[in-house]
């Protein structure tokens, strides 16, 4: 099993722009996809960091569409389509499927804990086999500190075995070196691409086997982070790899999807980027400042074209 | 402000039938429904009992619009209608208030963890405000267990003086009398409806000036628990709650939900019951035979009529 070379690299869990009514901002999003794009990121929209739990299914459905007509590359794209309700998942997956989605990030349904491996298994085999379409990719999503339902190793083998070929790859989103490096040991080598769910982890990620990252950090930052995926060998990485580390430290004093969101308002003076749907709150005044103050120097959205 | 009478008392989180393909079995829902509000439990439909995170949105409304279709008193149900989305939450508190519901029961966002008291009040005035209907009575569901999103009596506070009459109880699952005892004197004295998640605090509740209860035995026992509600201030009273609390300790020593439906497909002779969606788990032969094995003696689905 060979993973598609569309999907490895640096993808951003690209964040959703809202109107003043909290609508989805459909052009507003295409923009910044193509920003990204170019910059050479893939396209995780629907992820945690896109407030994708706070979309309707009818409201992902329509952005995806949106996207794809608007001539995005599907085959960079890997659209979050986990929910709660697996006929959820199937209706958004299937979607993805056809409009030729590189890939999806599924979550496991995530409302109720302490569910079972059995439970879990079921959960994804529902979804595989009522889309039931060998061009299905499954990413699956690991991010314990949110869904709050882990995903074993032991799952994945099990989902492995079952769905060779469909289940592709996982994004770990622990933030744990300790949870990623057991998955590069033991899956890497049979081709599952393994991302972890921060560019934290890019350089010792790529060092292990890693497929690339998904890094919330990608929508401020793309190119630096694409540089240091491709110049991983090189012996300025651990420098590239520091200068990640130091926007990480400043973004994560602050709930960092606002705070991305903020950055966005500011780099491209457009005051709609900072709009975020509740449970989520913008960042007051002082909290942008504070964010602002505390950027390592040299930060600027590159390129960037507010009316492009 | 004064509860609505038609929803004080016990009310059954109802268990949602699936059909062999996992498609909800509308027939044996009203069936079920039928059977709980002739003794005199009111409808909790959509609860976490209910399974009604592993239903759609499209599901939910489809099977609402059933049950008040087939005759079901509207006013007695108080359907759950808290999602992650806040545009889902409003489609489907909407459709209740329009079918004439008594209230709805509304978890908060539960995708995010960690999110601020300002964060769920934007979320609840939302709701409340696009919905717009002065009919609207929400009960806010406390389950921090499951939801990972607690409500503070200080949030609870700044709702009820925002939208007073409209935010109308809570039902706390927490399982912690001092929780529940916490609500019951701090808000119960102003007409807020302070339920229990489980008759297993339903004396006490009645004794602090509770509401009733909504609990997941009364799928199974509901005479028993309306009983109790009743007859509160009997001298049979304590025995009475001894009696749902061995029932009780029965069935938590198996996951719960599963337990209820095995409980129904062996008392009605109808294995369609015991079907539940993925991520959760029916139980096992061994299992089903030590449920019952562990039930207090007497149990029995008294009046229910498998072909009814």
């Amino acid at each position: 099993m060979e993973q598609p070379s569309a999907l490895r690299g640096v993808i951003a869990p690209v964040v959703t722009p809202f109107a003043a009514d909290l609508r989805p901002d459909t052009a507003r999003l295409v923009r910044l996809c193509r920003w990204l794009v170019a910059r050479d990121a893939g396209l995780a929209v629907f992820g945690t960091t896109s407030e994708a739990n706070s979309l309707s299914v009818g409201e992902k459905l329509a952005l995806l569409d949106a996207l794809v007509d608007a001539g995005l590359p599907p085959a960079r794209m890997m659209p979050g389509t986990g929910c709660c309700a697996f006929t959820d998942t199937v209706e958004l997956t299937r979607r993805a499927v056809v409009r030729g989605c590189g890939g999806v990030l599924m979550l496991p349904p995530f409302y109720y804990k302490g569910v079972t491996d059995d439970g879990l298994f079921a959960s994804y085999s529902e979804v595989i086999q009522r889309v039931g379409d060998a061009r299905l990719r499954i990413y699956l999503y690991h991010i314990p500190q949110v869904s709050q339902v882990p995903l074993s190793p032991a799952l994945i083998e099990r989902l492995l075995a079952a769905y060779p070929g469909t289940v592709a790859g996982i994004k770990d989103s622990s933030g744990d070196w300790g949870s990623v490096s057991g998955l590069l040991e033991r899956f890497a080598a049979r081709g599952f691409a393994v991302y972890p769910g921060s560019e934290m982890l890019l350089l010792a990620a790529m060092r292990g086997g890693g497929a690339g990252c998904i890094s919330a950090q990608a929508n401020v930052n793309p190119a630096a982070i694409v540089q240091l995926y491709r110049g991983w060998r090189q012996p300025d990485a651990e420098a590239r790899q520091a200068a990640l580390d130091a926007l990480r430290a400043a973004l994560v004093k602050f709930p960092v999807i606002a705070a991305l969101k903020a950055l966005l308002a500011h780099f491209t003076r457009d005051e709609a980027w900072a709009t975020v749907r509740p449970p989520l709150v913008a960042l007051n005044a002082e909290q942008r400042t504070a964010l602002l103050a505390s950027l390592p120097a040299g930060l600027s959205l590159a390129g960037w074209a507010p009316e492009a």
